[in-house]
């Protein structure tokens, strides 16, 4: 960022286009209505600057307008929440808090352990870093693990209106931040489960979508019914 | 529990001994006082009872009085911070708090990856699931991990009362708690940082830290300085 003059009074969010973290941490401001600016940081160079705000190296990062650096996922949604009240994303009382949560962590640990880092990591980061080919085993149970995933998700899309609860949560944004990067990658195949196709064509008609289904990154097109509402 | 009858009025957590986010809990409850019965969950036997509780099959969980059961040790601190907010561990300010989120991060997702599930999970869990021996790569890795994260947690020792700041914070808890799990298991050699090992010394001298030094897991015996509050 050297010789570019930075506003104080910008929003910065530091992301990589298919880390579903990002995703996630770029739905919930869009949900929000808060703007920010989008700044990719290529984590494996570890630029200098960057580990100063943030030792792990790790994105997503937000720069918020009043100065404040807040890193991790978790950490930048629980902020957001508290912050910016407004359209709450982390649900009302104690019990609806907890299962919020409790989704939360079944798709960022779970799910991103079982599935995305076998099928995303496998596929993209090896090439991206130049670490060697996919292993194939990996690959396998990813897929066999996504569609067990998948009808979990079904089954939660079908007995209540959003993923945890009657409301829009951030269970749904992360759950949607994992699975429209692996759709990216052409690895969903949603024939597995029509009430979890259902709530994922919900999600992408939402404009915090938007940018996230017109977004291609270098070197990878995604499937014909990525950007599709209609899939 | 079959035959048992549970009183409406227990607090119950489900833990593993050496778990480290089960640790993490169990000291968040006694700093803030809660009192609670503590029951051993071997997840490997997938008990019915308790994947109608917790479908992810993990521990901690936490079933408070009020029968409200809280699953992800994330989700249970979280909780437990809204419900006892007597003796806050997330801090005060924004700022405070997305500073201790950073560092329970840094410490269940970082320090986990790098250092706890190559030494704790290689040695430890598989032999308990007979998945054969330990590798030796991953040991040695986590060896050398855990140097720079001593390291670092020295270095915000040095610079702070507290490792988030100038409060004793669930970022010292999380911290306490992987590092007191692999000291069970002799895995940490304290010379390598003065102010790392001051801080845990003030962290074992509390007296929620009591019943961890206290407990033996069956098959592994402490080195004899684990439980040693001069050590």
């Amino acid at each position: 960022m050297e010789g570019e003059s930075t506003p104080q009074a910008m929003r910065i969010l530091y992301h990589l286009p298919l880390s579903p973290f990002s995703r996630k941490v770029r739905l919930a401001l869009a949900e929000k209505r808060i703007p920010f600016d989008l700044r990719i940081e290529r984590i494996w160079e570890r630029r200098e600057e960057f580990l100063t705000i943030n030792p792990a190296c790790t994105v997503p990062v937000l720069q918020d307008v009043n100065g404040l650096v807040v890193t991790e996922s978790y950490a930048i949604c629980e902020y957001l929440d508290e912050a910016y009240p407004d359209m709450p994303l982390l649900g009302r009382t104690l019990a609806e808090r907890a299962e919020v949560r409790r989704l939360v962590g079944w798709f960022d640990d779970k799910f991103n352990i079982e599935v995305t880092r076998n099928l995303l990591e496998e596929k993209q980061m090896k090439r991206l870093l130049g670490r060697g080919n996919p292993d194939a085993g990996a690959i396998r149970a990813g897929y066999a693990n996504l569609r067990s995933h998948l009808e979990y998700l079904g089954w939660l899309a079908e007995t209540r209106a959003w993923l945890a609860g009657p409301n829009l949560s951030l269970a749904d944004l992360a759950a949607a931040a994992h699975l429209s990067a692996l759709d990216y990658m052409g690895d969903v195949d949603w024939s597995m489960s029509e009430a979890a196709k259902d709530w994922y064509a919900r999600m992408k008609s939402r404009p915090s979508f938007r940018p996230l289904l017109a977004e291609r990154v270098t070197g990878t097109s995604p499937p014909a019914h990525y950007a599709d509402l209609d899939f």
